[in-house]
């Protein structure tokens, strides 16, 4: 693998990076390309890495989180990714599935729930689009009508990682018609009656990951699991999604940059014309060119990234990032696999499955397109 | 599907393309996506192309070839690739295996072997790479040493299209250390004792058909079967390759095109914010950019094919039809999954298996960095 | 200059071509690169090429024009504009002007007139944009009302190429408040009064052709210089910009080609490191690239002209030509000013000139934003 | 102007910033369009520069520099040549002048020469490139010749910024033919017989910046104006080059957020539909990427200079910089001026000038593709 230069900001970030890099290496690797192949979902790995206390990275060490700025979170991310995308996206899904509570929840709702989704065995699931509402999210219908102590959903949610899989899942739902105002965000528990879940969706990539449909017939999550007030949830929609867009580009990253790795071993040894081809411009350009996207897509999560750690407006630079970062993952992946030529178009290289991987990242958590509205429009308010 | 405004030379061509858009419909698209989910090669639908005429098209109608100008043959292939690339890259693939006979071939040889290839039930295979020589063709070591009336022919053979699976194989051998000079072509049959065939690559698309090794372990192919003359195989190999590569111009613009026939299907019938996604300039322009690099990529292989059709040199045109095309093609598919949003990324539409598809034909025939050196080289030749 | 390999219908249109280049070498080129440095506006050359017959050569022969297919046309002002852009555009706007007259006068308008403005001493602009409609070209406010045989016309024409140096200016301008349906085209003479000219523009590029506003203040148009009906103006523009945009896209094909032939003459020349940069894989694949790209613009126009010749709608494949030439020959002459490094950044060499001109290709008759719409609405339309 | 949410070290770095906008608003936006116009140089604003302080920010205390991270300085070249490039570049250029003797003289001859250098009124050169060595800078053929307690110096050294303006003149001349070995680094006053300027170059744009050949015409230099040791020339012209590759990268990001400044404006400005046009995604979506490849190449460059500022090896990452964020400095641009549609064509508004100016990015201090190679080469390299 090429080095990557990295800074980090203190002496433990630089000892956790080390623990992440030994269990990339020990358990990642060693079952990447074969539970893709075989869409096996690594349950067991989350485990490991909720042992390892690398589920609650960015969260408050008070509720059991590692209290780690977003600077170091999002580069454990990305090297999470970079051995493992299926495993890097997981952790960062997670992350955005435990922001309304750790954000929004009462002292009480936080002391109850955080601990055990941040520190131990649990996984999460974020559950925003539905079939008909994607890019335009604030017209969901999945409808939550309280009676009693208990709201009772029905609606259908898609696109969702984990669904299934996951111990909790924050739902956006309707809780009355008045547009944006009318969702609310609710954390349900696996196991909760009428909570169901959708086949496994056959993807181009990302296969050992789980995405399918969550099916809520008059499930019945009890209303104390409401977090904010009613009306609220589409802006802890929104919040949670500035964070997690970061960690888009940090997996693009990550992608990237496994991507460049092995372009880089393939093109220093193989060898046309009595040289290794890297030594010819038309190939050692390319690489340059995916180098160069690598650093700066780093850089550019990295600013973003600070100034959520500094506690500035991060929304526009967060977008910025995502879009960036994984507009170059496409690139770059698809150019390793150029570079390998027909080997690289074969399953004896990673580099096909990092090109169809790469992909689904310039989709979720806001497509592209979506990343561009939000951008212009912060650019252009008066 | 977008209609295709198309320009035909004649009544007789224009009929002929109505009976291929029928072939296209009953035979290749109800089995398009199934065999390639199911990595099932469609060795019965070639059969059926081969009793309509389809599989000689370019070629003399004295040897039973359709005596088409390349204009309407590239045709033919585009719309085969619109529906199945498998089957369109088969077709250039097979008129490829015959070009050596077609145009090297002395009199008897063509009578004896050619209308077999063109007009019945064979299928063909071209085998120039090997696996340590791909870009550098030249470098090629398989051996033919001659020994009476037979050439005894060992080696590896890399990449094959149809290995395995053809009836006669254009097999590009080493009778002298003459670097290229010492290079032969043979044409043998399946059958030929030694003539063997390796494990099917496992591709990242393109899965229906079949990429395999072709082992010679001192094969014995009669001699009457040298096209050419002995040292001639590598100028064949290269004229052979001029007119394939605008046979991959075609199929790279045919998946395309089938690309952009769903993303508008889909653009025009997904709404978000109360219209139809198509109506939003981001995504519209999208679509507008889509379709203006297919129009202009077919325009670029036909002006080449009618280069070729008026006896003018056309390689340094047909490389540049390659590489736009191919690039091209992996540009429109990956936009189009992209235009999909999350529907894109899965098996329920066609276009993530076209951007799977459409990568690898910047990698055939000579790699898109190949196709620049070509252009480059007889551009700034004195 | 790299040789063109281009292909003509015709033994007469062969000869008309070498005319051509026999003009461009002796008539152009000397005054090219002084004109411009001083904004020197060639009236005289566009002299010599009307006395040549090369300023109707789209037009029909009954009225003086040179009754040629738009392929051929077409190729002449590639060559045109490969040598001066001035003149390449010039005679693009000049046949643009025309355009109404030719297709919508009446036989008496055509007989009086047109021999004049296709024949002879003649030069014409085309009048549609004012300072607030330019992309919104039907909010036109440019008055005009009837009074007896007379128009008084009064507004302000925007942009307007060869203002105060052409003999006729096709005008469009709005007898009734009814949107794109009130607008009316006008056949003024200059000596008109009322009409008069702004102050030419201080421009990036195109320096020795003048641009201008038309200043229209109660300008008397006699009311038999009508074309078509009132109320066809709008029409009337639209269908003149398809055409007009075929010859922009042939202006890009050729700046962009004027363009590549210096920086292969450059690059096979100028020796870094003991070898012509050409033979570097980062110039020579640069070169490839570039070629590529002007070779499939060329065919991208061609196919669209065709298309035109054969009586077949165009007007997309007119857009498409536009967007992708003139996009494509701003990328081309801003990299072939790479290729000369430093000494292309200066004016001893042409290419920094092209790469100034080829900017106003990209907005001139339609942006290419207008293009993409214009295509996305005919790609969506049910 | 867009507000740029900058991240600065310290309360001195953001007084220091203050100081540099207010210089900006004050001296330099109201003599920027009107000096380039003139082609006139700017040599009392250099001056009030110096006066203030900003000619030596990043260099030592010590002997008058400002002492300040390249984090900061660049971010005021950054400011700087938002406001007027050639200001910004010079001020880099004048940086890169004062590194030989700043990082390679003696305590002695740093006492001597450099606080004058830094503080006060005078401006540098830097003087590699030769008529024939460009790309290829070891190949140089200027000769010094030590004689006594001088060096005759002969030879030509082209493309100098500051050329006949600047009052020092670092010179990299060869003392032996050992190849880069034999190259040996000068500090020539303005003044020394012999030392002759060439006639400003007419160039694309920066044309109110001086760029000429400097004349050596058996130059006499003093000995002791040798910097390091005789050999050591070509490691101080690299090394040097490192970290004024992030001074253009800062210059170009600085002109591409000019440039994107004022697109925003237009766009929010100009009307067409009834509507502000950067409401329509077809303009909002490009000024969004316009934004986005600004703060993305921000990122990058502040990221190599804090690798430097922390004493890191930062030389690919520098190159990586100037790589990209002059590519995007030239797309942003010609965006730019496609955003203004026509009036962004004329010396109406900035944007024209904007685009010619980021042309020049792209090839000082290296060629773009001279940092594609050493990037690919410090990738490679085992």
């Amino acid at each position: 693998m090429v080095a990557v230069e990295r800074t980090l900001p203190s002496d433990e970030s630089r000892a956790l990076f080390g623990l992440v890099q030994d269990l990339c290496a020990k358990e990642l690797a060693p079952r990447a390309a074969e539970y893709e192949a075989a869409e096996r979902f690594p349950r067991e790995v989350f485990r490991t890495l909720g042992q390892a206390g690398l589920l609650g990275l960015p969260y408050d060490e008070e509720y059991g989180g590692g209290g780690q700025p977003y600077e170091v979170y999002l580069q454990v991310v990305e090297e999470l990714a970079r051995t493992w995308l299926t495993i890097g996206l997981g952790v960062s899904v997670h992350s955005l599935a435990c922001y309304g509570l750790a954000n929004y929840g009462s002292a009480e709702q936080k002391a109850k729930w955080l601990p055990g989704m941040l520190g131990g065995d649990q996984l999460g699931a974020y559950c925003l689009s539905e079939p008909q509402s994607g890019s335009d999210a604030a017209a969901l219908t999945t409808r939550a009508v309280r009676s009693g102590d208990e709201y009772a959903v029905t609606g259908t949610k898609a696109w969702i990682t984990h669904s299934g899989q996951a111990d909790f899942y924050t739902l956006m739902v309707r809780t009355s018609d008045d547009g944006a105002k009318g969702i609310s965000a609710l954390l349900a528990e696996n196991g909760t009656p009428g909570l169901g879940f959708g086949k496994p969706e056959k993807k181009m990539g990302m296969r050992g990951s789980v995405t399918a449909q969550v099916l809520l017939d008059g499930a019945r999550v009890p209303a104390d699991r409401l977090l904010g007030a009613e009306g609220q949830g589409f802006s802890i929609a929104l919040s949670a999604l500035e964070a997690g867009r970061l960690g888009i580009a940090a997996c693009a990253v990550g992608v990237a940059q496994a991507a460049l790795d092995a372009a880089v071993e393939y093109a220093t040894s193989r060898r046309q014309f009595g040289h290794a081809i890297a030594e010819f411009q038309g190939v050692g350009f390319m690489l340059a060119d995916m180098a160069t996207a690598v650093a700066v897509g780093r850089a550019a999560y990295l600013a973003a990234a600070r100034r959520r750690d500094a506690g500035l407006p991060y929304g526009t630079e967060a977008a910025m990032a995502k879009l960036f970062c994984t507009d170059m993952a496409m690139k770059v992946t698809t150019d390793a696999v150029q570079v390998f030529g027909g080997y690289g178009y074969t399953a004896d290289f990673p580099v096909e499955r990092y090109m169809r991987e790469a992909k689904v990242l310039q989709i979720v958590e806001g497509t592209n397109q979506v990343q561009r509205l939000v951008i212009s429009r912060n650019l252009t308010r008066p």
